[in-house]
């Protein structure tokens, strides 16, 4: 059991009430009895920073709000201070204000992470205050702690994950219903899944700074998301999504982060063939999903709504139950375990299995040529298959290969683009999960 | 960075060195550096008990050994205390010597936790000691931080999983080689996936005291093994698994836990129809898989090796650390917050969807007396399937009912017992996840 001990109310702040912010300070005043009893002390919301006092919900007491966010975590009273700004520049400015005046801070901003996670962490560190940030990769889904804590006795070797719903959500209608890249994303803006401008989400941003976390837990050093080898969607066609069908997989944007044979980090964003048996496969609409491979607890899964307010406000406040259990018995949490400082790879040095699709002329020799083209550059063929020739002798090459560098794969794609037998651009997508 | 002070090392005993043990005491040796560096403290291995002394592993030295276990936890130097005895009235002996003599506990029995747990917890929390217990559960999968920890600002209202190996392997059998129980089960037992004596598996006793734990976790009650409804899967036939395929279903060995109106928690293990599109369907072999519906997190599934030394030792050596770190630190975790006194439901109160077949005459009125039986009780048809009558006259219904109380179920099954069209006998089975 635990007791509320008459011990005076943690004091918070809540720095941006948009949407996830709504949804924290409904579950800070609907929940309070019950996170009192959960952390040992009641948490007594003291101020809410917002961009513009108009946009203050009616719902709250308005003398809880300010315009200055920075009056908020210059206090030197606060215990905890919650960032939901967004943002690299002035959520950064936050987050290092509310360290330097001794507050705890619980964050979903990948983007800040991503960009100066590294430089963040230290300085919690060095403060002996926490900064905790389960909302900050794959919304809802209970990541961190698995990777912080339940696989602190093994070793990743393997992160691969759908950490995108928009993205996940333009790829399910390109594949179930047949559209191109231009109609299903204006079919997600219509819903509301993809923003009026939506470079971040399609072009792989999102998911970079997403990946570059990801990969620093799990290889515990310092990613930042710039170190990203990112790879959007807008080029995908159906063509491809019709080769991947032809092949037995789906098309999803994959985040992934592997270790080299020296130890080297590799991390990418790039659109991915996964076999349609694989669980990631089966990962639709606005979820996320991370696969993780561990050298002792094999292959491990972990699936859930990615985004969304009520989800995100739910990993929030889970953070904020423990970084004030933490704050009430005086301690800070384990600090990031940067303990490695690994070499971040350059893009060619990945491996992956590769699918490429070229169309070729129909003469005697031309499949020697290929076939001689990835002999000379040490790629291994898996399967490959060579289509009837239209009207005009041109037939197409479909082939897998085996697990390769993919700089040797890029080396084969420029000789092969050189070639005389090859009739049209080349066409390059890795595939992993076989 | 983390620092290793000169402290002492944290002294460690192993009670138990069988498959599990064995790859504990591995990685305690082969991981001490990383372990060392990730706890704070180096941790020093100072016993070891076995059943006896010829089954000590020659790879680690014989005067670690002992086969008196007890002798090892009466020790008041003992920093953690790892039980991997198994079973209940010696293991739960060792563990309460363990904490009366202030060691912190990490074990992988999920008999005892089920048997003794609320007890347990009780004396853990009294001494101010840790119990933690991630491997006792779903194996390697990391489900007890989060739904100790990330969810604990939610509010989870359902829990369904798969978390007994075997019998995921014998209904693989049954459902993709068209295989009986019984021959399924030689199979798995060939393959060393069952015992000589399967009755723990395939009659749901394992699974019932996992159902327990995580009953107990995600609603913050204790409920004990006993009070888990309970039914294995010896009764199935090829004709149970056809049926669930004509209703596009897969049969799986569910354990779910829900909370009722009334706030009561229901408890079960149940064959039990999936849909084949739900995540659960697809989880295969040995693979185990916990799905929780949290009100503001949403739907989120968790996947991973139910059992095996290696992924079983994994999740034990994650808990060592966060043991080990606590201990340094001078703090225990989280105490499991047992804060609700709920009822356990009788299990007739249990909500579900049904799916029922039943040889009926093939007669003018009996699709109406069916019917008119299930609108007596208060239970609303879903959908009803009559086959084409046999060379006998006798026809099958197969129907599906919607959400419904399990008493009003059965009282509808006895009452089509009792009635004169009704030609053989009833097949009963849950259908969740529609």
């Amino acid at each position: 059991m635990t007791d509320i001990t008459p011990t005076p109310p943690l004091r918070v702040v809540l720095l941006g009430c948009g949407t996830v912010g709504g949804h924290v300070a409904r579950l800070l005043t609907t929940q309070a009895d019950e996170l009192a009893t959960r952390i040992g002390r009641p948490i007594d919301l003291v101020g809410i920073a917002v961009r513009s006092l108009d946009e203050a919900p009616s719902t709250l007491p308005i003398d809880l709000f300010t315009d200055d966010a920075l009056s908020l975590v210059r206090r030197d009273d606060i215990d905890i201070a919650i960032e939901l700004v967004g943002g690299i520049d002035v959520a950064g400015e936050l987050v290092r204000t509310a360290i330097a005046h001794g507050a705890s801070v619980v964050t979903a901003n990948k983007a800040l992470l991503g960009a100066q996670g590294a430089e963040l962490f230290a300085a919690a560190d060095a403060a002996g205050v926490d900064l905790y940030f389960e909302a900050a990769v794959a919304g809802a889904i209970p990541i961190i702690r698995p990777l912080r804590e339940s696989l602190v006795g093994d070793e990743v070797t393997t992160v691969m994950g759908i950490v995108n719903g928009t993205t996940n959500f333009i790829l399910d209608k390109m594949t179930g219903d047949h559209l191109g890249f231009a109609e299903a994303l204006a079919q997600a803006q219509r819903l509301g899944l993809a923003e009026a401008d939506p470079t971040n989400d399609v072009e792989g941003f999102d998911a970079a700074s997403k990946a570059a976390i990801l990969a620093s837990l799990a290889f515990r050093t310092w990613v930042g998301a710039a170190q990203v080898d990112r790879e959007g969607i807008t080029q995908l066609t159906p063509d491809d999504i019709a080769a991947a069908a032809d092949a037995g997989c789906v098309v999803k944007l994959l985040a992934t982060a592997q270790i080299l044979d020296d130890g080297a980090v590799s991390v990418g964003v790039h659109p991915t063939m996964v076999p349609k048996e694989h669980p990631l496969a089966a990962v639709g609409g606005a979820y996320n999903a991370i696969f993780l491979l561990a050298r002792e607890a094999g292959r491990l899964m972990f699936l859930g709504p990615g985004a969304g307010g009520a989800p995100t406000a739910s990993a929030v406040v889970g953070d904020l139950v423990t970084v004030g259990r933490n704050r009430h018995r005086g301690v800070a949490g384990a600090s990031e375990p940067v303990a490695v400082t690994r070499r971040v790879a350059a893009p060619g040095e990945a491996t992956s299995r590769f699918h490429l699709r070229v169309a070729v002329a129909d003469q005697p020799g031309t499949l020697a040529g290929v076939a001689a083209i990835f002999a000379a550059h040490q790629v291994s063929v898996r399967t490959v298959h060579q289509s009837a020739p239209g009207s005009d002798a041109v037939a197409e090459i479909a082939l897998m290969t085996h697990l390769a560098r993919e700089a040797d794969v890029q080396a084969c794609v420029r000789e092969l683009a050189g070639s005389p037998f090859t009739k049209g651009p080349i066409h390059l997508l890795r595939v992993e999960g076989m």
